[in-house]
């Protein structure tokens, strides 16, 4: 029997994955702070010789240049690609997935709304790629100072609060007949629930791991039984039953928000002996 | 004095077409019905000879049926057809929407969402156009219970309070990624309301018409009274006073949604001989 482990649990994956690849591309240089963290910056430049631009248009044709987890705008993507320069995407791709709506959506005809601070890097990135209307707002008064269409797609910058993106979507609720609302907080509970339900798909076997009184974790159960119903929630590993593995191929296994890695290796430790 | 009526008043405008639909087709039958007003009902009966079905399966080939306002389910439209029956349809467009956008969002892959009251007939409606997941629900509680895929379309039932659809939405958007937002609440009350808030600000004189224990009714007779001091809320016109109107100008005149026009009618007949 195989086991999976679903594809997200735990800290924020676009930092680690900008990390891994900044570690694999020496003496290259990142399109401004590759994340927003200076000690790790620091690392990076002392070990691998990985430098931050300051101003992307000293680059030089064929040198490497990291496209930072917050992304770029389109035209500084073209304007890089064009003097050929060595492109590396550590575009987060929960900042890329807003890039991509913007684009795709106000090729829709889709007037585009996007929630969030309008001189942040990541909004900048966003914005760019709309093709028709789009509007940066930060609260309902700066929306109600618009004049928008009769179809709306609204997104939000990754590391904004849910309560205000919904105070901005109720607005356009009941204002506008169709609202597309795209989610694209990013947020543990969101990326592991998701991860969850494409996990669940495929397992025979889905095992939750995590407190039976966590709301996350409940709500975790839930999407893995819609979709795998030999799901089950335990909170160690001493409730696992033999029986829901006999005859099972493929075992997923995801685990609430404030579960530790160590109770699931723990688990799947013991999932293995059984 | 220059008697003016609101904008909008009484019957909402899918009632009111659906009650030409039924004079313009006398000696038909009607499935269920037409609309909630027995009285109206009645006089269709007397003078069109226009029934109203028990159950659909009683009429024949080539007959008339006309489908009620809340609209019918997609297996008795069918049904109807086979059968060679002489349909006539007086759904209410505001109905046929979320009827339509149920249908299309199932087909492009989105689980469905439908807010509103499971047992009410437009809902039982609506519902039957789903060709994939469809989930009827009034409150947030009843929407935790449900594992939902990646992509929801919500639409409401036309006649729900914009509240709690907000509530519904706001949950949907907090655990799926992509939320496709159709606000179909009607605002034939709200509508009413505004324009009765219009007029009251030029008439001297308001009437309003409609049941002294409707909710919409009174709430038209405080908005009034805001504008107009000389607001008065009658059943029929036999409570009509002659000092009410002594040295006025302009009267103004709205209607709660249940009020039927010949009702009114004979309200400003009265008036127009006072």
């Amino acid at each position: 029997m195989e086991i999976i482990l679903a594809k997200k649990y735990g800290f924020c994956f676009g930092v680690k994955r900008a990390i891994k690849i900044a570690e694999k591309s020496p003496d290259s240089s990142t399109t401004g702070p590759l994340i927003h963290n200076n000690e790790e910056i620091n690392r990076l430049k002392q070990n691998f010789n990985v430098t931050t631009l300051k101003d992307i248009s000293t680059i030089k044709s064929n040198e490497k240049a990291i496209i930072r987890t917050h992304g770029i705008t389109k035209q500084d993507f073209n304007s890089l690609k064009k003097r050929n320069v060595d492109l590396i995407d550590a575009t987060c791709p929960y900042v890329a997935k807003p890039q991509r709506i913007c684009q795709n959506m106000s090729e829709d005809g889709y007037d585009i709304v996007i929630f969030g601070d309008e001189n942040h890097p990541e909004v900048k990135g966003i914005k760019s790629y709309a093709k028709g209307k789009v509007f940066v707002v930060l609260s309902v008064d700066e929306l109600k100072k618009i004049g928008l269409n009769k179809k709306v797609a609204v997104v939000s910058q990754t590391t904004r609060k849910i309560d205000e993106f919904l105070k901005v979507v109720s607005y356009l609720i009941q204002n506008i007949r169709e609202v597309r609302v795209f989610n694209t907080i990013c947020n543990a509970t969101f990326e592991n629930q998701e991860a969850a339900r494409d996990l669940a798909k495929k397992a025979d076997v889905m095992i939750v791991i995590g407190g039976k009184n966590s709301s996350n974790t409940k709500q975790l159960l839930i999407i893995s039984k819609e979709f795998c119903e030999n799901s089950y929630l335990i909170e160690n590993e001493l409730e696992l039953e033999k029986s829901w593995f006999e005859g099972k191929n493929i075992c997923g296994i995801t685990a609430g928000a404030s579960t530790p890695d160590w109770i699931i290796e723990k688990i799947i430790k013991k999932i293995k002996q059984i």
